[in-house]
């Protein structure tokens, strides 16, 4: 009785499905001890409790104002801009940044869906190097039909356990030319730095060399730089965005470059679905003003963002304790991943440890298969659900991202010990 | 560079263009006394003071909950359903409801967009009787091309200069049978009720009818209530839901029947971003939970909603006097178009005048352009922004939608002479 797309739209992705049982039946160590400790979801609690004071205040001395009540401008309200225009300038992007050129949607994957449906008309593809954050494979196409074309990186094995996952500018040629031979079509490349699955920073001159590399095709290039303000305070690789290199090496293909961002992750608030798009593609500016109708965040939202954005003092604080914490999951879960010999990403940023579980396992000639087979063994006897490489398109068989920043790191610790235990015994 | 849809995307239509003059330039009497005074939008100022005050009260009483920062249902809170459900078993389909046929989005223009989507694949239409809400065309057709099929309603004359415009069964048997003989494919039918523009309320045996006309041809019926609770106290026809009719008479196919909401209208909050699909069609229910990640709305404001909500003698006092304020700008509005022999549509509910302004114009043979002339004139001279009837898909020209509760009253007045005289003097 509905539409084929319907069918489509209705088709969940198999992540959804499995975290479905993990979010029905969540653990809690009081009242539902056998509940599902669920690592599968990008989510941060450590900072909540500043969070908490800072909207407490503010909505203790900002009044209830009617023109909230009111439609405003559907891509986002004037002072939510200037504010983001105003943290882009000094925190992301050193440059000066017009507000104009940011429009506020529903989410940061609301924000990707509607710009790779600007850039791709159906089956047309948006080339990313894997593995990547698998809510991108959704956002393309579960209900505009773009295609992510998947190019392999390449594991670099560094000291002892620790590993990194480069680009590979070999595989990004080949399969760019393989499927031009196919009659693909390929309008743009994304990339996320830091990386989701990794926490992982890429090098600028990497970043230089992937966004020239598109340029020169006259591909669009997507930064999705969500994790721009969670870098790790050791970490000695610095954080370069992509508008920073653009204004450095000075290309005139401006309307080329987005950028993505959202209050999700380096603000820890999921809940407020406020994602932004970074833009200078006036064309592309005004579809999505043309749309937003489609992609409007609550302006009551939006003011207490802002009012939040506007105290310098505050975001300072929140970033710099908020990276610290994070770091100090990250130092804590490495150290339990070397005593146990579980080879992993070394993180410099980010929620995430992205670990070969698979490595513990006795059994000969890994596949993807096994992969699967250990997740699901993780989710029904352990009652863990973590991400497994394969839905993040892994070239290699055996990673898994762990999310160590949505629950308080005793948990965490519980969860890596039975998954450690798991994998030890798999067969 | 960008894609073929983005051009679609980006085709602002033409009721936004003049808007975006009214609203880059507003009438203020202090302030701006030669701005645009806008009509043209569905915005209700009235109440306002009750909502500053109750939303003032939530926030003292109610603490900032971390839950409100996470990923939670992305088609609606649980506690908002369930406080969805009260309100709409006690107050507008008078019968059971479950929470699980809710689901929450980002705008009743986003529910129809995807409803619309869900039913229609691209090219199919939708039947609606016209003038309509010019809108739905916007939501049905700029990301999902879908296609809305007008049938014209005819108008009929009561005493003096009140009108109503009723829906007319031959000609929606006509449209669909020439349409069917043309090839097209036509998948449901949309109705407002009470309706938009007009603010009059359909009677229960019309929307039988209806409802009964597009079950026999398995067609899906929407049934658009966002004015439910907008009811003047001296109606004399009662509102009744589509889902009390699909009760009454006991159909099989609850499958076909869908209602949207919103609190933009009720509440006078369009602000918030916040719109409501009910169904009981379990496979459209998923293809909304699916694709929730694309319509999600801030939980801190869904919090907020919940809690305005669950105060019952908020909501009935509230829902009392917003119905008072609105007859009260109704009937001051008549009074006026009644001391300058303006025809006019007589309103039982809602924010609007539907007016026919073109026949003060001593001009004969009166056309559709002559209704753009004018409505531009209203524009350009008299800086009066409101909303023609051939956006509206008026089949009879020389009808106008003044919106009368969104600004205080003496500034509808002095708008509404302004027009007046412009149309006397219009040739």
């Amino acid at each position: 009785m509905l539409s084929q797309r319907a069918t489509h739209f209705a088709d969940a992705p198999a992540f959804l499905n499995a975290a479905g049982k993990a979010f029905a039946d969540p653990y809690d160590a009081h009242t539902n001890p056998n509940g599902y400790i669920n690592l599968g979801v990008a989510e941060n609690v450590l900072p909540q409790q500043l969070l908490v004071e800072k909207f407490s205040q503010i909505r203790a001395k900002v009044a209830v104002d009617p023109v909230d009540f009111r439609y405003g401008d559907f891509c986002g309200s004037l002072p939510l801009r200037k504010a983001l225009a105003k943290l882009f300038s000094s925190k992301i992007f050193h440059t000066p940044v017009d507000p104009n050129h940011f429009r506020v949607t529903n989410g940061a994957g609301s924000c990707i869906e509607m710009l790779s449906a600007c850039i791709c008309d159906e089956d047309e593809c948006i080339m990313m190097p894997t593995p990547i954050y698998h809510g991108l494979e959704n956002d393309l196409n579960r209900r505009f039909k773009s295609i992510l074309l998947p190019f392999p990186m390449k594991l670099v094995p560094l000291e002892g356990l620790e590993y990194r996952f480069d680009l590979d500018f070999d595989a990004l040629n080949t399969v760019y030319e393989q499927s031009i031979k196919q009659g693909k079509i390929i309008r743009g490349l994304l990339n996320i730095n830091p990386s989701n699955p990794f926490g992982t920073i890429f090098e600028e001159d990497q970043i230089t060399q992937l966004m020239d590399w598109c340029l020169e095709r006259n591909l669009h290039f997507i930064s999705d730089e969500i994790y721009a303000l969670s870098i790790f305070p050791s970490s000695n690789t610095p954080f370069v965005s992509a508008i920073q290199i653009l204004e450095k090496k000075n290309w005139k293909q401006k309307e080329l470059i987005h950028i993505v961002y959202s209050f999700s992750k380096d603000f820890a608030l999921n809940g407020v679905r406020a994602g932004v798009l970074y833009s200078q593609n006036e064309q592309l500016l005004t579809a999505f003003s043309v749309c937003g109708y489609f992609t409007g965040v609550s302006f009551d939202t939006q003011t207490l963002l802002a009012s939040m954005l506007q105290d310098d003092t505050f975001v300072d604080h929140f970033l710099k304790v908020n990276c610290e914490l994070l770091e100090e999951v990250a130092v804590k879960s490495e150290t339990l991943l070397k005593q146990h010999q579980v080879p992993f990403v070394k993180a410099q940023s980010g929620m995430f440890i992205f670990m070969n579980l698979l490595a513990l396992s006795p059994k000969q000639n890994k596949t993807e298969d096994d992969e699967k087979r250990l997740w699901l063994q993780l989710l029904d006897d352990k009652k863990v659900y973590v991400t497994p490489g394969f839905v993040f398109k892994s070239p290699i068989p055996g990673w898994y991202r762990f999310c160590i920043s949505c629950t308080p790191f005793e948990i965490i610790e519980m969860a890596l010990k039975k998954c450690v235990e798991a994998a030890t015994e798999f067969q």
